[in-house]
């Protein structure tokens, strides 16, 4: 199954450190998909929760609630959010072996948000690489190269392509299970006890609006 | 503590089939309060899961999950969506006994969340109200008056003054819990278990973005 994730969202991180045991009791190995929220955003004209005011501000405390009942530490945001994500994507796709990407994953979550120093710059990524037993200009020559760029677009534009339009979402099977409140039906769905009829969209995709929002409050 | 509903969403029918069993559990009462979603979303610029293709169509699925879980009947969409929820939500504040009233409520959201016949027209809030033991033209002349308009409107903007930006919404003791997935922190909340720090939006509000999103994919 495919994890799509932004470093920018705190309900990534929450998943990250659920996803691999989840996947685990299913028999089922995890794909990581790093990908740009902003892409996914554009592509579905929707806006962020750290775009509206009144959400990012509940968004701050239900993600420190949501962090907390995972068993994680303390939330501690980053040192400016939102924040330029694109150099950590890019290094994330690094290639290696499987302990060493998921640490060097670990470590750039921590750094967002269990009360590292960010990762927006070069010095940070190669720090938190060379912490999970890389070699940082390895890391940072990857994450500058044209290719990588091209991948991270392409995955952007892969998830976008299978209705993706927030992260974490991970996808299974063509399943779409979209934030960690999903997590239990995508268990569910895992072990074959998924309630939704196979013929529910079919059922549904004709229903027709008969009122349209306006501007203005009626 | 104030539950803030439209009949339009199925996480609004959802939660209000958990709503006072949460709160008796607690010794709270639920004050009910029917607020127009459309105009919520106009007031913080955001877009209701309807209005993007792919979310209306993960929503679909995700509210079929939850309402079977939640031990609901299978969810039948109404005969449209969306729909027009003024004349309901203006009938729903007909004042009379609590035992009735709920009736009503749970009335007007089983005829849209589970295989009734719309709360569109007058005819379908009034057949709903006679089951609920209420007169129809009684709650019809309510829901047509200037005064029931007026409250509508002010119980949106309330809602908004608080903070809300999505329904359904709780708010106790001036603290916002939305969507049925924050119940389980609800819960902990009324227990006083509620992880959040008092100073948390004050350390994290200072917070400042180093990065804005552009038009297009980077």
């Amino acid at each position: 199954m495919i994890f799509y994730f932004d470093f920018l969202s705190p309900y990534a991180y929450i998943g990250w450190s659920q996803i691999h045991a989840l996947a685990a009791r299913h028999g089922r190995e995890v794909q990581d998909a790093p990908v740009l929220f902003a892409g996914i955003l554009n592509a579905v004209g929707s806006k962020g929760p750290a775009e509206l005011p009144n959400k990012r501000i509940y968004v701050f405390k239900d993600a420190y609630r949501k962090a907390h009942r995972a068993g994680l530490p303390p939330l501690v945001p980053p040192p400016s959010h939102p924040f330029n994500p694109l150099l950590a994507l890019r290094a994330a796709a690094f290639p290696t072996d499987a302990a060493t990407h998921r640490r060097f994953i670990d470590g750039l979550f921590a750094a967002t948000w269990a009360g590292g120093g960010g990762i927006e710059t070069e010095a940070a990524v190669g720090a938190i690489a060379e912490q999970a037993g890389l070699v940082a200009d390895e890391v940072l020559a990857f994450a500058r190269s044209e290719d990588t760029k091209a991948a991270l677009r392409e995955r952007t534009e892969q998830a976008i392509a299978q209705r993706v339009f927030g992260v974490p979402s991970v996808v299974v099977d063509g399943e779409l299970f979209w934030g960690t409140d999903s997590f239990p039906d995508l268990e569910a769905y895992l072990a074959g006890a998924d309630p939704v009829p196979k013929d529910l969209l079919e059922r549904w995709t004709h229903l027709r609006p008969s009122a349209v929002r306006k501007g203005s409050l009626a």
